[in-house]
């Protein structure tokens, strides 16, 4: 059967590194996994609680298109309680998970062939949807000085139809500041180029809170997730926030692509947004294994990088030591039993010199997986 | 901000209704649901607790991207069950619903500007998906002596890359028998159009087995879902079936698009295809309730309509009363109260002289609602 050119979307090259994990275990081996994107955690148990008896009463069918109104109401509020912003609930449309957020925004605001400029390093979903949808993502190199994040001058001489930035960011964790955030929406603007702020990392932050784009204008799309601060990936369920004007718009949308967001993670996510000892508890895992990789990596050599301000990353420069990131991270998972994702899959150029590395995961695997990571090094005489 | 075009799609005609029903029963009165599309039941009790169990002992966290292993293995088996067919499980695909799944074929199949036929009447968001995926759709009018079902001659002359049907189809419950359902295959292959079979109403039957394009080649994309049969609509779990050569081309696509179906969704899902009893227990309500309905809704004067096989729908065409089908739903529910759905949603043309009637609902309202669709006709003089 005939299948399309914007079908063809790149493999993740981190699922190689997976699907050998998963061989190196069922072979016996204990492997320590920095490769995951997620949390270890389950939805907090208030919200399991909440959908066990929601299960007993309600026949879960489906939701309004912009999800339970009850939910709306409860997310406007977190940028109260967040930000201090005061954001109407009737802007606020739940979407399954922040995939879902990505293909209504990128449908509403662009025609095929429109160029989308997106950070490099970057979530490496933002490129393949774009494509799939028969947009052109157009990759910004970011600098070190920039802390891998885009500056108006990345993109100023381009002509592109819209920004998408992400803060706290994937791969590097870290952030967009007020004066960073506010540049770039307003370099957007002067190219009428739409704004969207990729914010599903927001919760998981250490030094400072993030910086929402809702603070600064209501001229963005703001998208975020249950997934990550509130441990709830495979709920599929998270939201986005559209100015008054597009609203209407995004509802005829959903109602077609998507009828609505899962009910039942709507009703698990409502309660979840009151689990705060639980979900703090989460953060200081977060907050120690992250103190312990800061020491730690640059122990066993991996010593360049920004510093993640938020997330569960480090994203390493590893170009002194391989050319080759995939065969490097396949030397890693062979020798020592640590997964890690080699950087290609967020920045297809530069992105065979660096590594991420997650520490998502229990703290018992974070230092068992420093150890191995020192051993690894030492044994190559890096360190 | 800017908006596309494509993003631009047509709002539901029968959210107008659904909103005045909503009204109306806020304002105290008593209304009948029959414009809804979903049953009224939950997910079988077998489904809920099976996930219960789930969430106390697993994260739920992302699953791969083609589903729950043992859910395709099961999708596989119901495939032997359902038509004696054998189906390799490695070409199924677990989809957050029968819209995630269009979405994919969609994306996976076609290039932006690409033209694909749908029979109209038909389920209104083919038409939207498509345009917001810079596709062109093309209406097929049926006609009544093909029981509203495209045939090779609707599109024989036209130039379009793709065909989808659906059977039991939406609005009018009419199936594709084998020779139907064979001649619409070779017509497509013969165009080198790629063949969508939307069966998402199979297992709602009630005279004949619906026949699976599945039985008669390989070369199709079938589309299914759990929202239907397995009563399970808010809960977002579908699947697809596809060539084997495009397994891997769906993969990629579905893990940048969707990362996975709701995890607590697929294991509702696997266990829902074990509840047989709970389910027939439903089928033995549309049964009864398609009884009183094929009675009921001539008695009232609406006679003109095709024998429906399957699904939960009368598709009546009411041209002799009206041409103005919204206005005529209007007042159907302003002075007996029945919310009924205006045929413009599903054939923009010849809509304005149809009317879709639901009976998904429980039997005592199908008694009360066609009492009160006759006495409206009485009304009127019209019976």
């Amino acid at each position: 059967m005939r299948n399309s050119r914007r079908g063809e979307v790149d493999p993740f090259i981190v699922m190689d590194v997976m699907e050998a994990a998963r061989q190196a275990e069922a072979s016996g081996r204990h492997i320590i996994h920095m490769e995951v994107g997620q949390p270890g955690t389950a939805a907090p148990a208030g919200a399991r609680r909440a959908l066990a008896e929601a299960m007993e009463q309600d026949a879960l069918g489906y939701t309004v298109a912009l999800g339970i109104p009850e939910l709306r109401k409860r997310i406007a509020q977190l940028y109260g309680d967040w930000y201090n912003a005061d954001l109407d609930p009737g802007r606020v449309i739940v979407t399954p998970g922040s995939s879902g957020a990505f293909l209504l925004a990128f449908t509403a605001l662009f025609e095929a062939g429109d160029r989308v400029a997106i950070g490099a390093p970057g979530y490496p979903s933002y490129r393949q949807i774009l494509k799939a949808l028969s947009l052109q993502p157009v990759d910004l190199q970011t600098s070190n000085a920039n802390l891998l994040q885009p500056v108006p001058a990345d993109f100023a001489e381009l002509d592109v139809q819209g920004l998408m930035v992400a803060s706290p960011a994937n791969p590097t964790g870290t952030m967009l500041d007020t004066p960073a955030m506010q540049a770039l929406i307003d370099a957007a603007a002067s190219k009428n180029a739409a704004f969207i702020s990729d914010e599903i990392y927001h919760g998981v932050e250490y030094e400072a809170k993030a910086v929402t784009a809702l603070e600064l204008t209501d001229d963005a799309y703001v998208i975020n997730s249950f997934s990550k601060y509130f441990s709830m990936t495979g709920w599929r369920v998270g939201w986005m926030v559209v100015p008054d004007a597009h609203v209407r718009l995004i509802e005829r949308l959903a109602q077609n692509m998507f009828i609505c967001a899962p009910h039942a993670s709507q009703v698990a996510a409502l309660a979840a947004m009151d689990c705060h000892e639980e979900l703090q508890a989460n953060m200081d895992v977060y907050r120690a294994n992250r103190k312990l990789m800061a020491e730690g990596l640059p122990k066993a050599g991996f010593d360049r990088f920004a510093p993640p301000d938020g997330a569960f990353y480090f994203y390493v420069d590893v170009s002194k030591y391989t050319d080759d990131s995939r065969a490097f991270a396949r030397e890693i998972l062979d020798e020592v039993g640590v997964a890690v994702t080699p950087g290609l899959d967020f920045d297809p150029i530069r992105g065979a010199g660096t590594l991420r590395f997650s520490y998502a995961r229990a703290t018992a695997d974070i230092i068992d997986g420093l150890g191995r990571l020192e051993r690894f090094m030492k044994a190559r005489g890096h360190v």
